[in-house]
């Protein structure tokens, strides 16, 4: 069964002024593309980034209701990711070597076996086939592979347990 | 861009005791495999459903640091979608009539174009290249294509609004 792979159609594409993706990975492994307030920066600029979801014509009906949420998860597949930095089999998170070498599947990295990244944004608005969100954090041109309504019902929020490296990159996103 | 298909390896795949998904779809649309309590009763099992994830053995160095999550987000292949159910534009969420006819990207449906589909479980134990986990909504078989952690900060709490039939989807999750 694992065998098999899988082919995937985009449904669209993201369009935003982010041409520059702020980590980067070759086989050696995940780095910081520019210094670390750079980086910080970055992030934050992420933030408020706004960006468009041109879909498929032909998919525009299923975006039907799709204003009455305020928040939709976008699946996107990271094609600037290297096949030698798909192989990577542990990074040290963020590209920061304070933090410990840790295993791929631990860590956000957008270089991973299957690129398949996933952000939770701020619908702006819809027009016709194209969503005007806020938040993504995909470079330009990224194949959208899915998007999804955010419930929050759907996410544990107590009772959750993470290293301790992972608490201080999530002190500081929730400190902004 | 968009012209360009994606092709995806699994890292591994589910093994579980749920050969038989509660929500079924064809070229008609969405619906209900059982009768409506039945359904009700598949969820609730289902959030106590212990899954192994079986990664092939070459990736398992992927996992190291793995056991500090409580949660993971597992990406899998919703494998049992027929190519028919991939082309719904509409359905009625949860196959539930009551509710609007809705476009597929507005709801949970497993039947959508790319049938990528995701759950927060719960970590229970690793052992080598297995995780056992809890609360996956996957049936037996299905390919794992991603794991990513798990962290509450990543995700909006406040401010998050949904439509009114998904408010009461919510709600009867939640009162669990």
């Amino acid at each position: 069964m694992t065998e098999t792979n899988i082919e995937i159609k985009p449904i669209g594409i993201i369009r935003n002024s982010i041409s520059d993706p702020a980590l980067v990975a070759d086989e050696k492994g995940l780095r910081q593309n520019r210094d670390k307030k750079a980086v910080q920066k970055g992030f934050h600029e992420t933030e408020e980034e706004v960006s468009e979801i041109i879909l498929r014509e032909e998919l525009k009906d299923l975006l039907s209701g799709i204003e009455e949420y305020s928040h939709l998860i976008i699946l996107y597949w990271g094609h600037g990711i290297s096949g030698d930095a798909r192989t990577l089999k542990k990074v040290h998170p963020m590209g920061d070597e304070s933090f410990p070498l840790t295993g791929l599947f631990c860590t956000c990295s957008p270089a991973r076996p299957n690129p398949i990244l996933m952000t939770v944004v701020e619908l702006i608005e819809r027009n016709n086939n194209i969503l005007k969100v806020k938040g993504l954090d995909a470079i330009d041109k990224s194949p959208v592979v899915d998007i999804k309504p955010y419930v929050s019902e759907f996410f544990p929020r107590n009772d959750v347990s993470i290293p301790e490296w992972m608490r201080k990159i999530a002190d500081n996103h929730n400190s902004r």
